[in-house]
Formats: C-alpha cells, sequence, structure tokens
C-alpha cells in the first residue's frame, strides 16, 4: 500500500511554491512558470514576503497567510531557511514536502548539518520529504511540470537519482508525441525513496513501464523485494550510473552514496527482474518498446523491408543481440509470389523492393499465423505514405508485437511517425534501435520466466 | 582528377528525367516534384510522350525533341526500355546518366541480361551511369534533391550501396540545421562506383568528411589507395553492412557482391585511413564530429556539468572508449574557487551545479592554456539561455575541439541547439554521444599518424 503522502506527491491538489521568484533566471519563477504552462489543474499558491504578485498570480507573505489547505510545499528558498520553511509545513499541516534548494550533504560540512536537521524535524512533524537538491515531481496527467513545462501524457514513469534522465525523457517523449506519466528525481535521498515510489508506481494506474537512473542503492534487501515484486506487473528499466572506474569516482563526488561494483549490481538487479541497460538512449528505446508492444512468444522475427541495407543493418543486430530469423513458410512463399513481383526477395530479410505499402501489410497478414514467427519488424526506408494505416490494421488483426523502424522518409516519415505514436505504435528511427527493442521485450519474457 | 561526366552527376546545369509522371505514387512524379520543391537552379525537361504537362511543367516526348543541351539524364521508366533511352542518350551526346529504374542484375536471369546490354550500350557510348536501381544522387548547394526533397547546404557528403543511408542522412541533417554536400547511392554500380565518387569528393569544396556505406568493394587494391589518399585530406567514416552471418547472408540476396569477412575488411579498411564505425547511428556522429569540430592534440578532455549524473555517465563512456580525464591545475582550482559556489565539485567531471550558464563559460575559459586538457566537453541538462552564446564565445579563443551535449532543457534545448548548429557547433543529445563524437575525432588523428 502506498502512503497517502506520497500520493500527494505526485497528485496534489493544491501547490504552495515557497521563494517562488519574479526573477526569470531563478528556480522559484522557472517552477512557477512551468506549472502555469504545463496547465496545473489544482491551486497554486506562490509564497513570497516581498512582492504582491507573480505571473498574475496572487502571493503569500507565508504558508500561514494561506487559509486554504495545501497538498503539496514545493521549497526552493536558500538551503539555510529550510528548516524554518519545514516547521511551517508542519504546523500548517502538510505532510508532503518537495525540497529542490541545494546546499546539504552535496555542499560540505555545513551542508552536513543542515541535512541532519531537516531529518530531525520530518521525523517529529511526520512529513515525507522529496530531495533535497532535485528537480521536482511531474505528473502531466494533472497538468503538473516543474522543470521542462512539458504536457504530454503517457504510459512511461521515472524514478532518478538525477534529474537529467527525468528532464531527457519527458522532452524527448513530449517530441515523440508518446509522452509520460510520472517523474521524480530523488536528490540527497533524505526520506522518499526508490522503494516509496516503486510501492506508488505499481498502483498508478496510468503507469505502465518504469525506468530507474540509479547510482548506489540503500535498503538493497528491501529493494530487491520491492522491485522482484513490482515487476512481475510492470517491467522496470535500469540504467546505473558509474559502471566503470571513471564513473565511479565521478559518482562518488556526485551522491556521495556508495556506488556499487557494476557486476555484483547487475547480478542483484537482474534478480529482482529488472532489465539493466547502458546508456540512456537504451534505456528509452527499453522504455518505450515495453510501455508499447505486447510481448513475443520468442525471439524469431519476420523483417519486411524496401531497403536492402536497412535489412542488413536489422540482420547483423539480430545476429549481435542472439535473436532469430526463421525464414517464411513454403506455403506463405507461394502465395506471397502469386501477387508480389517476382524481384522481391522472399527471405528474411523480406525486401518488398517496390515501395509500396501494400506490400508490407500483405507480407506480416500472410505470415500472421505462422508459428515459426513471433514478432514483425516492417523497415520503412523512403516517402511512404500510408504506412502507419498498413501497420495499424495489421496490429488489430494480432497478439504478435510489430516493431515499426521508419527512417529517411522525410516529411512524410514525420506524418506517419506522429500518427503511429498517437495510435500507440512506438516508432525506432534506425534498424539497430528497432532490433533492440525488440530485444528488450524478449528480455523482459526471460527476466520473468526467472522470477518467480 | 575527376571525370567531367562523374561532375555532371553531381552539378548538372541541365536535368532531363526521363519517364517522369503526374502520378503521386509514381517514383517519376516524386523526382520531379522533389527537384522543383528543393529549388534545382537549372533547367528541368520532363521527357513523357503522353501528357504536354506534369507539375507546371512543359514536357517532351523524347529526349530529342529537346533543343537545348542536357547535362544530366535521370532515367525512371520501366527496367526493359532503358537501352533504348540509353541509346537516345548517347546520341543527344548526353555523357551523365543516372537509372533509378530496377529490374537488372538483383532481378533474377532476364535482368542480368539486361545489365549486360547496358554495359555494351555505355561502353559504346562513353556514357557515365550510375545505377541501376538507385535513388539518384543530390547536391543541396544547386538545388538538387531527388529522392527526399531537402534543401539544408551541409559538409557531409554520402557515397552508399543503399539508398537508406543517403536518405537517413538527408532527414536527420535537415531537421538539426546541418546540412549536407553531396550525396549519392550507387545501386548496381554497373559503372560509376566508390573509387570515381572519392575522386570527386576530394576536390568538391563543399565536401569535408566523407560517410560510406558498403556491403562489398569491387577493385580492393585500387579502392585502399584512392581511400589513403582521399582521407589524408577529408574523414572518411564507413559502415560495413554485413559484419554478421546473418548480416552477410542478407547482404549476399541484396547486392548479390561478395561480401567480404569482417574482420579482413575492418583491417584493410583501417589500413586506408578509414575509420570504421556499427551502426547508422554512429556513422552519422562521426560523420558530425568530424564535419566541424577541429582535432584535439590527444585523448585528454575536460567534461563540465550542471548534471552529476549526466557528468557519470559521460565518464562512464570515457572509461570504456579509453580516454583520458585529467585533473584541473591547482592554479586554475585556486582560481575558479576564488568566483564559484563552495559546493561546486572542482574536478573532472566538473560540476557547477548551479544552472548559469557563466559558470560553464568560466571554467571552460581557465582551462584554455591547460596543456593537460585536449578537448571540453560541456554538458547543459537544464533549460539554460544563452548556451550558445557562451560555447561560441569560448569557441573563438581556442583551437581546442568543444564538443557539446545538450539534453533535457525543453524548448530552450531546440533554440539553443538550433544557434548552436547554425554556428557551425555540434550538439550531441546524450552524454554518451557526446563522448562517442569526441572519440571519433581521436581515432582520426590515430588512424592518420599511421597513415603516412
Amino acid at each position: 500500500m502506498s502512503d497517502d503522502a506520497i500520493r500527494s506527491i505526485f497528485e496534489p491538489n493544491s501547490i504552495a511554491v515557497v521563494g517562488a521568484s519574479r526573477n526569470p533566471e531563478k528556480v522559484g519563477y522557472l517552477i512557477l512558470k512551468n506549472l502555469l504552462e504545463s496547465g496545473f489543474k489544482g491551486k497554486l499558491f506562490p509564497i513570497n514576503p516581498k512582492v504582491d504578485e507573480i505571473l498574475s498570480l496572487r502571493t503569500y507573505p507565508s504558508l500561514e497567510d494561506v487559509s486554504e489547505d495545501i497538498d503539496l510545499a514545493v521549497i526552493v528558498v536558500p538551503g539555510t531557511i529550510v528548516p524554518n520553511v519545514l516547521k511551517e509545513c508542519g504546523k500548517k499541516g502538510i505532510r508532503s514536502v518537495i525540497v529542490i534548494s541545494g546546499g546539504f550533504r552535496e555542499s560540505g560540512k555545513e551542508g552536513e548539518e543542515l541535512e541532519k536537521l531537516v531529518i530531525k524535524i520530518i521525523n517529529e512533524t511526520g512529513i515525507r520529504l522529496v530531495g533535497p537538491n532535485c528537480i521536482g515531481v511531474d505528473n502531466p496527467y494533472i497538468g503538473m511540470s516543474m522543470w521542462v513545462g512539458v504536457k504530454k501524457k503517457g504510459p512511461i514513469s521515472i524514478v532518478s537519482q538525477s534529474g537529467l534522465v527525468g528532464t531527457a525523457f519527458q522532452c524527448w517523449a513530449e517530441k515523440e508525441s508518446i509522452g509520460i506519466s510520472k517523474c521524480i528525481s530523488l536528490g540527497n535521498q533524505v526520506d522518499v525513496n526508490e522503494i516509496d515510489i516503486l510501492r506508488y508506481f505499481e498502483e498508478d494506474p496510468h503507469t505502465k513501464t518504469i525506468a530507474m537512473y540509479l547510482e548506489g542503492i540503500q535498503n538493497g534487501r528491501e529493494f530487491m523485494k520491492v522491485a522482484s515484486d513490482v515487476s512481475k506487473k510492470k517491467p522496470i528499466i535500469a540504467l546505473k550510473g558509474g559502471r566503470t572506474e571513471k564513473g565511479i569516482k565521478a559518482a562518488k563526488s556526485h551522491t556521495r552514496s556508495l556506488s556499487g561494483k557494476s557486476e555484483i549490481f547487475e547480478a542483484a538487479i537482474n534478480q529482482s527482474g529488472i532489465l539493466s541497460t547502458s546508456s540512456l538512449e537504451e534505456l528509452y528505446i527499453y522504455s518505450k518498446a515495453l510501455s508499447f508492444l505486447p510481448l513475443p512468444k520468442g525471439r524469431r522475427v519476420l523483417i519486411i523491408t524496401s531497403s536492402g541495407g536497412a535489412g542488413i543493418m536489422a540482420a547483423d543486430t539480430v545476429d549481435r543481440l542472439n535473436l532469430e530469423l526463421p525464414s517464411i513458410s513454403d506455403d506463405v512463399e507461394k502465395r506471397l509470389r502469386q501477387v508480389l513481383p517476382s524481384y522481391c526477395v522472399f527471405d528474411n530479410p523480406f525486401d518488398v523492393t517496390t515501395t509500396t505499402v501494400e506490400s508490407f501489410q500483405l507480407v506480416m497478414e500472410e505470415n500472421l499465423e505462422d508459428e515459426n514467427i513471433d514478432a514483425f519488424l516492417p523497415i520503412f526506408a523512403d516517402p511512404l505514405p500510408r504506412a502507419a494505416e498498413a501497420v495499424k490494421t495489421v496490429a488489430k488483426k494480432t497478439n504478435k508485437p510489430i516493431v515499426v523502424c521508419y527512417v529517411g522518409g522525410g516529411k512524410v516519415e514525420d506524418i506517419e511517425k506522429e500518427k503511429m505514436h498517437e495510435a500507440g505504435i512506438p516508432v525506432f528511427s534506425t534498424p539497430e534501435k528497432a532490433v533492440t527493442a525488440l530485444y528488450a521485450l524478449v528480455r523482459y519474457n526471460e527476466l520473468q520466466s526467472k522470477n518467480v
């Protein structure tokens, strides 16, 4: 069961921004502006004792001047003032707080003392605190985007020890018309941690897939238990920062948490049913694939392409990732030879050569029932109108994943890609990335078969 | 010296499109439309005996009905008619021809005979022929984009045995405001091959970097000699299709050329000073980096970031690619400590923590003269206005490469990225890709030091 205070962090009806600012260069301005631009559906209370109004919103001198209930306080005042603000939160009955401000453990000895004081106050008040030294929490389903002001609702939720992963995912998912569900950066993690968040994401109906960026783990045993439970219901994909000597050294000066050895970490998270990845983009590709695509029964894929070169690049990646390219059956080949030009390559990759979307559709449809084929990978590499229509039509007829690659079609590519994304069909921009997406599905299957 | 007929393939003053069509689904329409939309600066002669006008252009029944000179004929009629059209080209004195049409060697026995006939005719007429079974040639410097209709002029030239690489590069480079110089897909390569093209690119003043996609090589010895010469002046980057068992099998049914063993190929191209890559995107990243960035003296990079996580991801990649992260000097650290907040991480990665562009600029400027630092890698991971201004200012003061990563800044990212690309400063979208870009420069240096 997830905590009510955690729920209010993601789904507040009202937010106070303590340290709201009129100066466009300040974070206290940025966050208020983004909440307005992303269309926050609840009430906003900017707290600032020096001005009457910011961005056309009435400000309040302090939290106690707000007569209404406040579900969530977002604190951006200098670190040294944070303890006092937290005490005010306690008095006002606010149980959910995000501290954006830095100047704590990460900044040296004085900051360490300040952080201890913060921990003391939240223990006394029962406040659940995100941060300090973080970039906030986002939930486009209620128009709440604090750091980048995006809007698109989607299925991916992100929990990260670095703000970067969340902002990158939000920006990419917005541009691709895919969207995210929730996003949280944990900062110094004095209270709210991955375990709280995994439990919340487990129950959040909009979260289909969970992306994590980790440098180290607190409470390893409990984390693995919770992750193992959650990953049975929803895929969890992780990127570990600090997998090499130089990376580990950099991680030590970042969160000052003990960044574990890569092999041990990898083994531990695999045991928890978590999929590990090796780059920020791979984390995104996996998240996108597992959010949208049905799972294949095995690792056998039929590639359909109008570009020989694209088929070869895909085949090279299929080989490298140990997937399989089954032959099409004699029956299907016979039927296809009756309708398609003789200069098609009736093999796998299947090269339709002529650039008509009908050929792609036909080859997929004729192979739908073939038990030797677990997934389809059409590669559109030319300006090919109606590709979205064709893929959507086939997708309705099958439970097998269709991993689409569209690369090189100019303006037509943009249009068809957006149509597919709007229809919940993920499109990948190179043959290698599309095969990697399929591999994510296969790996999830295999990990889950061991995670019992 | 490059052949005049090859020059006319890339820089024609007039083009005849033989088989131009009114049907928007036909390639004969697509090519004419794209030439118009990309703003071809010369004269266009659509050849079609059945209609008077296509896309508001007067058509001609045949090539001989055109009274003016024709520099280049682009042929899109069915394969069986191609020999006759070639004979007409010969009569009309056209020496440069691109055959888009398929139906030759790639389509079986009859096609093989047809291809032999084509070879016979070009030997008799002295025609230089690109293709058949290709997607044309592009040169935005004269508004000539045949397959995707893009416009942006840039430094990257592409020669490919697959149409895909060219269209992908053109679309990506257009979206990123980077642009390309020339692009050619070779198709069945009955005449014009990589050797002709490398010689032309060597002398083309707009070509700064050459990207190749290869499945096999004809005349290996000559190719290596020419590549070795050209790569001393301009970086050549290659992706080989068919590096694995499955990829080689797919390549055999594509060009039917002998796709060599990967290790032998890799050794051969390395000896020629060509940089090999392992994915379509890596080919693009290398091309982008080598087109725009000055070469570093060594492999020592200073990472500057406001995101601890991004710094760690970059450090992990630096480690993996065997680059180095030198410490900043005591003197510089002392000076920086006087002006930057104490909670910055005065290390490498250098974490400026506060998100002001001035800190990034300052850290780079203070380290410009440090002989232990060969390159800078600033990672902007927040909405950071004026980043382009800062990078441009520093770039003017140094010959060291500045490899920029901008990820996660929302709309601000888009604006700053475009400003940098317009100014010829390449921006990469993840820490891993930015480090890969730097690695491309280091590898080129090292290959060239052996290529003497």
